[in-house]
């Protein structure tokens, strides 16, 4: 559910007045997506998506984001494109929340993945870093590793009403993870760029065995470009019933180095990536179980399914344990 | 929230092959709508929604009503119309759940009720009883006053966990209510036809300040015409705030009779009527509250928004109360 603010009809009517894009024809609240609301919208000139920004995005933020999304598509990747008003502008404001309209996408996304999305994904990911290397402006990870353990802290031992000791190897997982981390200390740092950061399978629609968009940018960042790898291993490679399907990694890793060729010191820091990205995932996920009062829109995702690929990714030594 | 249930892109696929209706461009469920899951499909050819229907649905009734609803439509009631398959069906099965596609309709619906929604709803009202006239087969309104007393047990005594003295104030008002019914004993009966009997305002969709259609016919049956205009006083014509807008009222009814003329023991009932509507809503609301898990998908409504109006409507003696 995702209809966390509704609109009211006039508000509605004096927010599109801003806009040159027709006349309201339909509007109706979208069911995907946890952290923003957003409305299906039609006007006599086309179809577009109104979203209001919810209170886990930073306004100050936003210019940065629909930027990003403007500069990626203007390199020709598809996602949603911000609309300006008759005054240019972009970021507005109704009810009360920050707003935009961008453009609307094509496309279903994959409820199953299937080993033919997976070379795709990996090409449409190297697109991605490819056209966001010349967007200058940095945004920084909120969710890297420094913010790993206060983020465990902030659960005060709650993690062990989950599962009994899980707070206990979640400490030892992290003290392997951090000094690990490619730049960290002396370790070699790896290729940087816009990422992502987020690209699960309800972010990336497909039509006709392509990629025809990728959405929701807000948690995009500038990282590691290999660390988005190692998200979408973690988002798309374990099948429903926790195991690693090291057929989907193959060829997402394949799809992407038909675009852009990972580098030694990426290959070789892949399993430690790939933990770092179960362990963020299994965090704010760890977080948002604790913390979701009982009637909440949203139901929690169950953070133990992140315990799984965390223990899969500690035991795996290379890159070569992800197919490439 | 009405994703209760997700659609795998295999299963869609084949689903959609029945269907001689173009190629699948997008799909996205829909915030709105409580009973069933609802998503907005677009195919090569338009525009549809497809409805997977959830256990509250008794699905040897769905016949009934995807009947109704092309009755209708073929009466000149705009209303979602059930899209047939190659072989000439239009009631099939997908992820397990008996499963429809509809035609899409243009429209808003109203988040915020103004006067001037009102008498476009009374005529959209009329029309469909007066469409719905010729249509022969009968379904008993399985929420009517017999129904009632039941329905209180079962909330086996929950009212006053909600309210003190709630399940008191109930029983009394079932007891005034019940016996006062039309067709109750020696009382006047009323003109029968088909209801919508959830005629609330996200299922009346609006464009350039007319009806652009009517949706969700799922509680629909045969039972007293002026029960739904009943229903409409309740779900049209209270404030925010609780306060009963008799202008709101007058012009609902006012434009229900250049359709259709309310007769004499019609106008006598309405105060009752209304008073059962009020009840109606309340106690399937009530039983939501006490029954609905705490991690459910859907928050239930509060209840005590109709003790109020059941109260202003005990407190009513005469239609002119509601401004006729």
């Amino acid at each position: 559910m995702a209809v966390y603010t509704d609109v009211s009809d006039e508000a509605l009517q004096d927010f599109l007045a801003d806009f040159a894009i027709g006349d309201l024809v339909s509007f109706r609240g979208i069911a995907e997506g946890v952290e923003n609301t957003n409305f299906q919208l039609r006007t006599t000139e086309g179809d577009f998506i109104l979203t209001l920004y919810e209170k886990r995005v930073n306004a100050r933020e936003l210019p940065w984001f629909l930027g990003l999304m403007q500069h990626l598509a203007r390199e020709g990747v598809t996602c949603p494109q911000p609309v300006a008003d008759r005054r240019g502008e972009t970021l507005k404001t109704l009810a009360g929340r920050p707003a935009a309209i961008t453009t609307f996408l094509p496309g279903v996304w994959p409820r199953t993945v299937r080993g033919e999305h997976c070379r795709p994904l990996g090409r449409a990911l190297a697109q991605l870093h490819a056209a966001g290397r010349s967007y200058a402006p940095e945004r920084a990870n909120a969710l890297g590793p420094t913010a790993w353990a206060p983020l465990l802290q902030s659960c005060a031992g709650g993690a062990n009403t989950v599962q009994p000791g899980l707070q206990a190897e979640l400490e030892q997982a992290l003290a392997r993870i951090v000094p690990a981390w490619p730049g960290h200390g002396g370790n070699p740092t790896l290729p940087r760029g816009q990422i992502h950061a987020d690209l699960f399978p309800d972010n990336v629609f497909f039509l006709n065995h392509g990629v025809s968009g990728l959405i929701d940018f807000y948690f995009a960042c500038t990282d590691y470009l290999a660390y988005d790898v190692a998200i979408c291993l973690n988002a798309w490679c374990f099948q429903p019933d926790g195991a690693f399907n090291v057929t989907f990694a193959r060829q997402m890793l394949l799809g992407y180095e038909e675009v852009r060729k990972l580098d030694e010191a990426e290959c070789y820091a892949m399993p430690v990536l790939a933990q770092g990205a179960a362990m963020r995932f299994l965090l704010t996920r760890l977080y948002d179980w604790i913390n979701t009062p009982a009637d909440a829109l949203v139901t929690p995702k169950n953070p133990l399914d992140y315990l799984k690929r965390l223990r899969f990714h500690l035991a795996t030594q290379t890159v070569g344990g992800y197919g490439l």
